[in-house]
């Protein structure tokens, strides 16, 4: 049994919680969470060990990050020294996310751990379509289409603002990969929205996109999870025109994200030491069960 | 320079080829064809060299196997024993898709060499996405619906059987996975219909599916490339239900399959020696560049 602990219990770590708990290859050795929310544990955690420090949980083979993004190059190298592999959903595209699978690598080669970063599903899945889109049409575009739905890392980075109380921020596809960024923020007494409406838009998540920033009284009246996908690519195969390929889909976001983490966390098992993007790992590794059976079945 | 042999000049042989010329680390060492096809070599071949052995060649890194599906584990087998990774579009799923494997898999690694199988579109990048939504869902039933479209597998199949003198084989997709195959075939004087609709319908290929014989008198009037594919999974990830994933895509055949044995020869030379289905290696193996600017851009 794979020995697994979730660091971290907000919208993604409740799914990954019960993601282990499905796996059967899995055993949930416990949930990690900061030191000040020990004493308001959920009923989900009942039968679970809940602690502040992932070293009360015995031996664990891999840590399922669960923090904000932008925790979690810190956190990863925490439990990298610890001899912990780790897997996350960290969301920054480019420089900063190579940056960080760079560093981590190397602290990882040292410590004989793997790390499999940017794990949920874009980036995560979708990187690997997309890879994947390019291998089979190497000249083309993909367009990536997001939502319409609830964006976990936008709406944590429009909570983290000064002033917002409880924020939402919805994704909604406008064609050929732009987006447009609805955010709805529910205020602290005496904020200013003007100044919140400004810290928002300039914020690195949102200053590429057309973004609208609405205030509300109820954030939460308007949460739902549902999000999508429709990512598309038309181009060529060697000298062939007019090859068209499209991936859809429809899902809970953080359950898929969490279910992404937990089949990842899997695959650290199967990896030489080191740090890789999902794209950069075989998929057969996220599929529990022998070579011989998933050949016979998935191929 | 990745030093390239397609091997066969058939409907998949003429674009490998194109392919290969379009791929800018690869230089295409040649083509090798049976003896007795290469009195009539054509236009497109003109300033390639074509031999009838890959010892002609020089040094060869990875030979594109573009043979018939049953000709292709013994041909495997000698190419990995002159020290030459291959790649091969092998479909014929199962257990002898399994015992193929193996037995390359033990020869190359005799020979220091590597050889991706069934690296198709299905098998192949079919099997990638089916094995990768069952990573996002692991509960749940995956459908996969093919055509309308010419499947090439079956077309030579029947091509094969004696009394035809030429044939084409249409994929009708029935809806969840579900086909139905019609059959077209074209007579050699003095063949009896009844026994080569028999011989069809009884094949390993077709004694699965609804198959339909109609006997016609010029089979090159009835040929078009285009194909297609409808992947759908719907199931669980965790414990939330209605995760819905699909995967469509609308492409010329053979220039597709073409352009993924291309990808995969170059993948070869990323792999340590053994044979491996494409779900089992990583899909980045298969994309030409450093690994910074991929992971900056793709993920």
């Amino acid at each position: 049994m794979i020995r697994v602990a979730v660091i971290g219990y907000g919208n993604i770590g409740r799914y990954a919680v019960e993601a282990v708990q499905e796996a059967k290859d899995m055993e949930l050795a416990g949930v990690v969470r900061r030191a000040g929310s020990m004493d308001q544990t959920p009923d989900a955690l009942r039968n679970v060990k809940v602690v502040s420090d992932v070293a009360e949980l015995g031996k664990v083979d891999v840590a399922i990050l669960c923090t904000p993004s932008r925790k979690v190059p810190e956190t990863a190298m925490q439990y990298s020294a610890a001899g912990i592999n780790t897997v996350d959903s960290y969301d920054i595209h480019g420089d900063t996310l190579w940056a960080f699978r760079r560093d981590l690598d190397a602290a990882n080669k040292q410590h004989g751990t793997v790390s499999i970063i940017s794990a949920g599903w874009d980036p995560g899945t979708d990187s690997v379509i997309r890879t994947l889109f390019t291998a089979m049409i190497p000249k083309g575009l993909t367009y990536t289409n997001f939502g319409p739905g609830m964006s976990m890392g936008h709406t944590v980075a429009v909570k983290s603002k000064e002033g917002v109380k409880n924020a939402l921020s919805i994704t909604i596809p406008a064609g050929t990969g732009v987006h447009r960024r609805m955010v709805y923020v529910e205020l602290e007494p005496g904020a200013d929205f003007a100044s919140v409406a400004q810290a928002i838009k300039t914020d690195a998540y949102f200053v590429h996109d057309d973004t609208v920033v609405t205030q509300v009284d109820d954030v939460d009246a308007l949460i739902d999870m549902g999000h999508g996908v429709l990512m598309e690519r038309k181009g060529v195969s060697g000298r062939t025109h007019n090859q068209l390929v499209e991936f859809r889909m429809k899902i809970n976001n953080p359950a898929l994200t969490a279910q992404i983490l937990v089949s990842c966390a899997r695959a650290t098992l199967r990896q030489r030491p080191g740090a890789y993007a999902l794209p950069e790992i075989p998929v057969m590794d996220l599929i529990p069960g022998n070579r011989e059976t998933l050949i016979k079945t998935l191929i």
